[in-house]
This record gives C-alpha cells, structure tokens and sequence, in this order.
C-alpha cells in the first residue's frame, strides 16, 4: 500500500507569535516537503519561544494526533530564549544523534556557524521529531541533507502502521 | 607486560534470538577483531531486542567478568523494536560519543542512510561498550573505523589493571 | 558599545595540581584568547580530575563571577580518572553539541585518536562551557576550531547582558 505520511511543522519564534515578523520558514518547510511528496498538506504550527508550549505542541500532535514526522524550525541557538532542543528532549524517548549531527556536518561546508545549531532529533512512540535552524537559508540546506533518508526512517518508525511504503514524488513514473 | 584484552561480543535481533535467521554478524566482529590480535576468543551473546535484556548482559559481561571491550550489533535503527542505545545508555556512566560521531562520518561517505544510525559508545568503570549496526555490511565498515583506535583506547581504560599494553597483530615482528 | 567577554580557563590535571608538572595547557589558552581579543586577562584555574571540584568551580564561575566563556584543558580521554565532561554536564543546563562534533571532526583530519575526546559544550545561564584536550597540540587545533565563532556566540548568549558586540583583534583598524 502507497501512502502518505502525516507531517506537521512547527515554528519556534517570538517574534512571529507576536504578529512582528512573518514567518517564513514553515510555509518554505511546506514546499520543501512537497519536493518528496507532492500532496502533502502539513499542520502548521507556530509557538513563541516557550519550553512549555513548544512541548505540550509536541506532545500533542505525536500522542493525539500520531503525526509520523514533525519539522520545527528556529529557537535552536545560543540566546537566552532558544529552548527548542530542550523541549524536543523532554518529549523525545529515543534520541536519534545522526540526524542532526549530518545536518550541522553539511552546514560547516558552508559556514562555521553552523557548529552552534544545537538542534536535535528524535522519536516519540511513532513520530519522528527533527529541529531546524531559524533561518529560510539554513533550513533549505537541512532539508537538503535530510531528504534522501525522510522516507526510509519514516518506514521504519510506521512499520506495521500506516502501510509499509511511503509513494515519492516522481516515483510512479520510475515505476512504470 | 603484554596481553590480550578480554572481549565480548553480542549480537541483538529478535529472529536470530528466535532461530529464524542465521547471525552473520556475531562472527562476522570475531574475525574482525583478530584481525586485531590474532588470538582472541571472544565471548559471544545473542539477545532478542528487548531493552532489559540487553542492558542485563551488558552489566554482566562489565561486572562480573570485567570484560575490557563490548562490541553490539543490531538494534540501532528506527524500527520500534531498536532499543540497543537505550539499552547501552541504561548502563555506561561515561559517554564517548567520538566514537559513534566517527562511524557515521565514514558510514555518510558511503551511503546518506548512516545517519540513521542511532548508535551510542560509553564506559562502564573499566568496560567500554560500542553499538555497531546489524548488517555485517556496515559492521565492516564501521570496525575498520574503530580500528585504529581501540588500542590505546583500551589501554587508556585499563591502566593499571590488565598491564599498560596490549599486543597487537603483526607487532612482534615489527618490533623485532 | 564594544566590550570584552569575560573568560575564564580550567586546566584539569592531577599531575599540575599536585605540582608534579608543568601546566602548558592553561597558559598556553591564555595566548590563544589573546589572538581574538588582544587585551584579555582571563582567570586562570588548576584543579585536580576531581568530579566535584571541577563541577563546583564551573558553578561558582558562572554563578558568582558571571564569567561569559570558560575553557576547560584536560581529563576529556578515557582513563577512569578522566571526568571533565561528566562534571561539565553536571553544571550545563543547555548542551551546544556542534561545537565539540567540530573539534573532533577537525581533530580526525590529524589523526584518528582525535574520536577519543569526550568533550563536552554547554551553557549555564549566561557561560558558555567548552572542554578542550589536555595536550597542548590538541588544544591548539581545537581553539582554531572555535575561533571565527566564539565572539557571534558569546554576543547571543550574553544580549542584553554585556552590551551587543565584543571587540575582536584588528576590528578597530578594520573600521577605521
């Protein structure tokens, strides 16, 4: 059976939940996960810069909701407020370290920055949790170096769930 | 003084706990380690993937028969049954995670998926533990990153207790 | 307003505290924080491989001092007495694991050895923790890991506190 996994995508940023900025990062998360499959429509999340909420959002969408993969973007830095790893380790069971440490491997490629992402990945029960940085530019190059593994991981978290194999774009020609 | 360190090798998986499938990976890490020193005969283990029952060898294996060196397979990915990590976490005081940060690096020269692995390393009073992944594949490669290093880094741990050095394959002639 | 961190480094060492030897490490960390920022006076600390001891000097550090940056020299291997980064995790609130993943990657491009460092990065409240090697070669490869990102990271984490911008070496000609 061909599926579709259930994505949502959470934005970490004060600024956007107080209406100040506009978020871009989630709407370019969105298109970005419609580069592997074209149907999807995500949840779309956006939080201030809260530990609390950005874990009870968490916890939500993986325990309620049993959404198979959420992408947060941004609050992953070195100022006072960024606490989305933290959240994402009060939730997460089991740690997934590859994830985030190819992501940040990838960035110091383009920049030395890139060592101060402090994001982190890992799996609630049946969901994947992965945190990206803030900015569309970096999250662009994450996502980059995330796909060619999103659905194979996500297979093997949904084995027995919502169908053992996740359709790709372009694939249906490729299997023609 | 040289001698040899005493080493233990498990093997995690549900089917080959069960009889289902053959272990090619449990053997597959005894030749590699003689490669290392020629003479060893390794303790070997198969567990299904059951958290409490990996971290329960491991313990054993640490402390009641002070083994130096631990290497697992299996039970490093996504599926809900891969809880090797935890299992090792359960029990290691110290973490290394050069060691796990080293396999993936080489194993993301190969192919994207090494980053799925969720291997961890770390200490037990004077027992390092190594999480390898199951595919006798990826346990070459990952041992030939381990290599190198294990020596000294078993040396390191044992000061004091085994004697200073250990011998390694090829050495008397080299130091001949 | 342009400002200096205020920087403190450890050197970790049972030898050097019991005067048996020579503290290179510490000194030569002190010529190293000079290159980004010429007028630096940093305190200087020698404690023993002692869990306790280490953890309640990076607390007092932080919490009394409020020291921007502390750099930690030694115990970072795997000889049982090697403890800095269990003491460092003690006292961090926040860990920034980039920055350790970079010194090591770094690190294995001179040697494969470099996977045994366990070093550890961190935040608590407004210091940022990094342990460093105790060899002076080490310690000199990993401070140019860290250089081009210590002063953006420090003014993150010390906004509001400090004032927005630290001086670097040369910067005053530069914007002239």
């Amino acid at each position: 059976m061909n599926s579709q996994p259930f994505i949502a995508i959470l934005t970490v940023s004060d600024s956007a939940a107080a209406g100040e900025a506009e978020d871009r990062s989630g709407p370019l998360l969105r298109d970005l996960v419609r580069t592997l499959w074209p149907e999807q429509e995500p949840v779309m999340g956006l939080v201030a810069d809260e530990r609390d909420r950005i874990a009870s959002r968490l916890r939500q969408w993986a325990d309620e909701q049993d959404v198979a993969l959420i992408l947060t973007s941004g609050g992953t830095g070195f100022t006072p407020r960024d606490v989305t790893p933290e959240a994402t380790r009060d939730v997460i069971e089991k740690e997934a370290p590859g994830l985030a440490e190819a992501m940040r491997a990838a960035g110091l490629r383009v920049t030395p920055h890139a060592m101060l992402s402090r994001a982190v990945a890992g799996i609630r029960g049946r969901t994947l949790i992965i945190n990206l940085s803030g900015s569309p530019k970096a999250v662009r190059e994450q996502f980059e170096v995330l796909k060619p593994v999103l659905p194979h991981a996500l297979e093997q978290l949904r084995a027995g769930k919502d169908g053992v194999r996740y359709a790709r774009a372009g694939e249906h020609r490729r299997q023609a």
